[in-house]
């Protein structure tokens, strides 16, 4: 297997594809736009899996399961719903293969009297459970989450950003107030932020959506976008208040304690297998994927050095000795002691798999009692002394300056910017977040999109908004919006 | 809500359905034969699935993930596999809907070009991938586990037991000799019993699977079959043994350490959220589950009785100190003070859910320095001085109880006859698992279900095989095989 990934300056695309590919992070599948996840990728996404289920126990949500098949009369019931998904549905119309002139065919007698989508999100099988689960005030705040697979026939796909089928968790709430979901809608948006910033190491901007970007049936969604390294926008997680949408379409009224019959209040929310995404243009390089210490299967691999039985004897021992210690502290440490590979095609391998700390240790350093440590954030090697190694401290280091280097980059790529000339400009050369005026209307959101292939991507949360001149009108604007291409 | 069960021994299905319903196990779902699975039993399922995924972790397997949706073409290129699962496939045709005439429809201009099978299993779209994954010895063995969910199309569906969509785990794995493949095959049956018998206290008989109910493309199919409350039996988990039949369809061949070519060896393996049905099926009572400690989300649950607010105080006080301490046991202990309900209605609820343990503590046990204690398993209340009490040890009493009673269940439902028409009173009276002789033919086999109803679950694996005589056609048998009834 050829492992040469192309220089992502040279061709971004191909770098990607090749990254993923001999990082070991997924495999192509025979469905148009579906990824089969290797068991390398999966176990980072294992990862996120339980870091954040962990956190939505802690915070009062329980996991629960809903069919993956909606029958077409539940689906429409929610008009903007159905309307924002009909173009990328897969529908089940049969149910019978039968073999025919000596091939396997649809059995055209195996009909569905209702055909069935397969869930591209879950809202209308959950709330049609609510009705059933939500009777008084006392069933409230419903807070529901489940972990699953989703359909939506994308036209573009790319592994992990965009494909026909995902992994993902989404979140149901319900509850008695409005004021409560609206809660609820932005503690998962902060919940989000922890995760990607502080696990994946990934600089976000929250902020609401525009109308046209707006989730089908919500009243409001909120969004994390980051910045991807070549200068493009990623959405990378949404948390949508539903207002009394869902709740009307399916009838769901609970009793107040006054005994009054009330439609009750909604949120959703939702991050998925795209996060893997961002995880690779956020932080890889032509070697490879660069994991955050937090994510990574393996935070520290040992490669014994040797050149006889003698040695790798006397260099394994001492690399166990490092690994049962680091272990005891916690860490997942990886001993590499294959005999099948040289030490430099291993360094290689851990590299383009992004482990974030590799240890070599042979013969010289047993006679120094020094190892050599290797950074994969910053490609440096540094010989430490036994004593003086604190892997714990380095692990941490490593973790902190991935964000920050992202960080600092996210700020060098966004542009505050009044003149039109000046946005289209910066967006063709160099891409980034461009922060400008708008005048709030969808059709000078679509003719700035026309022109430059920038949306809004966000009105940011953490600003305070002071007036301005619409770039692109110069009308009256409250506040700057973010503006990006986007995958 | 009425939480009225019906009595088992009146209405055995009417049984089963309130208890899931009642006990907050699945709900109904608007489609055909897919199952809601509430947070309850979520819950249960949840646990059942660390600990197997922990235990094939230690054994070496790692999680993947596949599509969902199987081309057809790929689907037939095994042939006894696809004719296995032509009756009961869910086939998507088309990706978009439009509206016509004010109503949603399939557009009938998305019509896809390769119509796509819902996995009923996913041994075809997995060795069309261990093709590309598998080069050489050193890539062997290939030990790929994912936890999907599954669709089968089934004309009588049940919760748990059998249904549309279902969840589960199916290990696939691919070896450079017979031998492995085939000890794979086993230590996985054994991986399975394990679970059953020590966690979910369910006792099993280990077998293979006749010819009539060996799995489509395999070459041996071993299984668990566990006898129910009434007598039938329920087959709990197969591991096939697949020789290299999907290897041949999906070509996919190793190099030899001497550099020669060979077709792979494969096993197969799943246990699927039916374990849930058998956990009610065969512990259950009519007050509702019983679970067993090693299962259950709630092992312990403190009911506060107390008739002001004062007492409220003192026992609730009382009760927090039995919950942190038990808790530092690494128990898993609820404290039920809500206000809303009394002490009589919590009792029936958490009987109702299985819990194992319930403890009251009022104001006569303050004074007396002593709580009383419910087993659920036995419906035996106890009342213990604070000194005396031993939760860790009355769970494992618990745990190991549960299954006794379930094992002597099973060996005084199991007979052994040499006489049909003894077999077939045996069988329309009480049921139960029969060992008889069978001349090994697949008609004599047929013969007996039609004119029984049962079927041979397994030819047992831990016996001495001793001759005999079929019990239908008095030809030579080799050995005794196991009929019963079976869901």
């Amino acid at each position: 297997m050829s492992r040469l990934i192309t220089s992502r300056s040279k061709d971004p695309n191909a770098w990607y594809s090749d990254l993923v590919k001999h990082a070991g992070l997924v495999s192509k599948s025979s469905v148009r736009g579906c990824m089969v996840i290797n068991p390398y990728g999966f176990s980072i996404w294992e990862r996120i899996q339980q870091i954040l289920d962990l956190r939505l126990k802690e915070t009062g949500h329980q996991n629960a399961y809903f069919p993956l098949m909606i029958p077409l009369s539940h689906f429409e019931k929610e008009l903007s719903h159905v309307e924002g998904f009909a173009k990328e549905c897969a529908v089940v119309t049969h149910h019978r293969l039968c073999e025919r002139d000596k091939q396997i065919k649809i059995d055209p007698a195996s009909e569905l009297e209702e055909a069935l989508v397969l869930r591209p999100t879950s809202e209308t099988t959950i709330w049609n459970t609510y009705r059933d689960w939500i009777q008084s005030y006392r069933d409230l705040p419903l807070l529901i989450n489940q972990w699953a697979n989703v359909i939506r026939w994308e036209m573009r796909t790319r592994p992990f950003l965009r494909s026909t089928e995902f992994l993902w968790q989404e979140g149901h709430t319900a509850h008695a107030t409005q004021e409560e979901a609206q809660t609820e809608t932005l503690d998962l948006l902060d919940i989000y932020v922890d995760l990607v910033e502080n696990t994946l190491a990934i600089p976000v901007v929250k902020g609401i959506k525009t109308e046209s970007e707006r989730f089908a049936g919500a009243v409001e969604t909120y969004c994390l976008e980051a910045l991807m390294h070549d200068g493009k926008a990623l959405q990378l997680g949404t948390s949508h208040f539903l207002g009394q949408n869902f709740a009307k379409a399916f009838d769901v009224k609970f009793a107040k304690q006054d005994g009054r019959l009330e439609y009750v209040w909604g949120s959703s929310w939702g991050v998925s297998t795209r996060l893997m995404g961002a995880l690779i243009m956020v932080h890889g390089d032509d070697k490879g994927l660069v994991l955050p210490p937090k994510l990574a299967p393996q935070q520290v691999v040992i490669v014994p050095i040797y050149y006889d039985e003698e040695q790798r004897k006397e260099v394994c021992t001492q690399a166990q000795r490092f690994q049962s210690a680091w272990e005891k502290q916690g860490l997942r440490v990886h001993l590499d002691d294959r005999d099948l590979h040289k030490p430099g095609w291993k360094f290689a391998e851990w590299e383009l798999k992004g482990v974030p700390l590799r240890v070599a240790i042979g013969p010289a350093d047993i006679k120094n009692q020094s190892i050599e440590l290797f950074r994969r954030d910053r490609l440096e090697k540094i010989s430490v002394s036994w004593e003086g190694v604190n892997v714990l401290g380095l692990l941490d280091e490593i973790q902190h300056n991935m964000f920050q280097t992202a960080k600092e980059r996210q700020q060098k790529h966004t542009h505050i910017t009044d003149d039109y000339d000046e946005f289209k400009e910066i967006l063709s050369q160099k891409g980034g977040f461009l922060s400008a005026h708008w005048d709030g209307t969808t059709e000078t959101e679509a003719q700035i999109q026309q022109e430059t292939q920038a949306t809004i991507r966000c009105i940011p949360l953490s600003q305070n908004p002071k007036e301005g001149k619409c770039i692109r009108t110069q009308k009256k604007s409250s506040q700057r919006v973010l503006f990006a291409k986007a995958y």
